[in-house]
């Protein structure tokens, strides 16, 4: 099995004076609304969090039972927690995928198997590739890297008894009416949440587990006392009102038309993109992907490389979807450099 | 071996209403110079956090090198890194004591045995109660609940190869003079830090760990990435400030001063305060002390019930240091009561 740095992520990669294609995070700062809740909370400071008006909000927002929810610091924890928790048989990661599901499991002692979906076929999901006995099964949707979102039904068939299917759906709020979400309840599935990425919130690690009320309580047991923050709470329930949603809703479709237009500019000038990208970054390969990346670095532009994603290579790189101006100034960048 | 609910504490026993000497939280909230650099630090909530400039600001504080130091998310996550990284043949916790290390200890798997001080001797440390065996340790400094100050040379004592000694200072900086920390570095000691109870912060979860640099890189390969938030690392950094340091130890001078005016007003009243209160915080025994916390609960006041404290019972109660005019309010209603 190659040996990948599972720990590398896009943060590593961003630096003082760079324009940041590398991150996921949407927002350049929480808006105004949110930093304005954020505020006030600072006064409260003093008294332990609770978790509780959290899970009650995030319960309502996706029709579930309290109990089936658990807040988390940032979905990482999430992983973290998972394989404290489960003592799973056969461990399962389909790749290519967020790296830190397999980092955790390997972290915590488990055996991991990769599945390894296919580039050619446009990293489409294929149940079958999945074994049998596998009794813990990670998969993202829309996944990171590949952007690609994974039809409800075909990860419905992968849930089975005696098996848990967590579905990591950090990057679903990008896409406009959360399409293809598990997140309102199926047996045996986990769904992830994070309120990273649509809000601007990275460095406050806030994000969610839905999943059957016995699957959260084994995972509270292990989590440390008073995880997530009391601010964390707070943007949580804001993130879970109305008009949040509505907002979450208007900044997915404007990210969809300018994922297009970033899509139709690479064509344009010749890059292959891969698979059929829904959420807020595309995978692209380009000949000779490690001289690009740093001659882009060169020039002002932090992308993510794809050679730390196993089933990737030095020719991958993700590219965060920015607005049409940031595009623009990509994209001749790039020109000049091929 | 008695079942105690090792997950109580004192946030739980607060309610809307009650004056509060159930948590050792000292102010009411952050000071305002803190809160303002929290309030600056929401603008760079979407990037990823980094623990480099906190790690490196507690390094300087003690005299450590960066690598010694982790940042945590509250101490409370440090209990969960130690029993998640090593795999202790026999772990021993130190009682009476803070409950969180040993519910950490069990929850990731590992046997725990009690070791409890005498109540009739003062709680202090005798290291000869800890098995020759035990290769793990966990005692506190000054001791949650009992607010004893354990000399730094008694605790050296139980320090030997092969043996971590984890040492909880979570409340050492609010002993004038830091007296009889062991921060500064010592072969075998793991030292645990919080930022919570001088500043005010319970609900930020900030804290750190001082240890060797290989107990350091153990315990860092099991945190959850990112752990530690934006908003704690920019308060560990403020609150490592000679500034903050001064100002720290005028509230510890305070809090002592405070502490010895409630044990005189306790004496007056005829109750029993157990061992030599160093913290901000002490340990009483009340006859019925179940019905008088009852009581005190329907007079208004909040008090920490001792009974979950493995070594303590029901007519034990711990009581956090407050101002003047809080302990002559809280001394009337307990006598009322009696």
């Amino acid at each position: 099995m190659p040996d990948y740095d599972l720990h590398h992520h896009g943060d590593r990669e961003v630096g003082p004076g760079l324009v940041d294609l590398a991150v996921n995070v949407r927002l350049p700062r929480p808006p105004a609304w949110l930093r304005a809740e954020l505020a006030s909370a600072l006064d409260s400071l003093a008294a332990y969090p609770s978790p509780v008006d959290a899970e009650r909000a995030v319960a309502a927002r996706h029709g579930r039972a309290p109990g089936e929810v658990l807040v988390t610091a940032g979905a990482a924890e999430a992983f973290t927690l998972l394989a404290s928790a489960l003592r799973p048989r056969r461990a399962v990661v389909v790749h290519p995928q967020f790296t830190e599901p397999e980092a955790a499991l390997r972290a915590a002692g488990h055996a991991v198997s990769r599945v390894v979906l296919s580039e050619k076929d446009g990293f489409v999901l294929d149940p079958a590739l999945v074994p049998d006995d596998a009794d813990l099964v990670f998969v993202g949707n829309p996944t990171n890297p590949t952007s690609v979102l994974h039809p409800a039904e075909s990860l419905l068939s992968l849930a089975r008894p005696g098996r848990l299917l967590v579905v990591d759906e950090a990057f679903l709020d990008a896409v406009p009416g959360e399409a293809e979400s598990l997140a309102s309840g199926h047996a045996g599935v986990v769904v992830l949440r994070s309120l990273t990425k649509t809000w601007g919130l990275a460095g406050l690690r806030a994000g969610y587990v839905l999943a059957e009320a016995g699957v959260v309580a084994r995972l509270r047991a292990v989590q440390v006392p008073w995880s997530v923050s009391t601010l964390a709470g707070v943007a949580t329930v804001a993130c879970c009102r109305p008009a949040a949603l509505e907002e979450a809703e208007k900044l997915a479709a404007a990210a969809e038309a300018d994922r297009e237009y970033l899509v139709s500019r690479l064509g344009e000038a010749g890059v292959e993109v891969l698979g059929d990208p829904r959420g807020p970054f595309v995978l692209v390969r380009v000949p000779d992907g490690g001289r690009v990346r740093a001659r882009l670095r060169d020039a002002g532009y932090a992308v993510r490389r794809g050679d730390t994603f196993p089933g990737l290579g030095p020719d991958h790189l993700r590219l965060a979807v920015r607005d049409r101006a940031v595009t623009d100034g990509f994209l001749t960048a790039l020109r000049e450099i091929r």
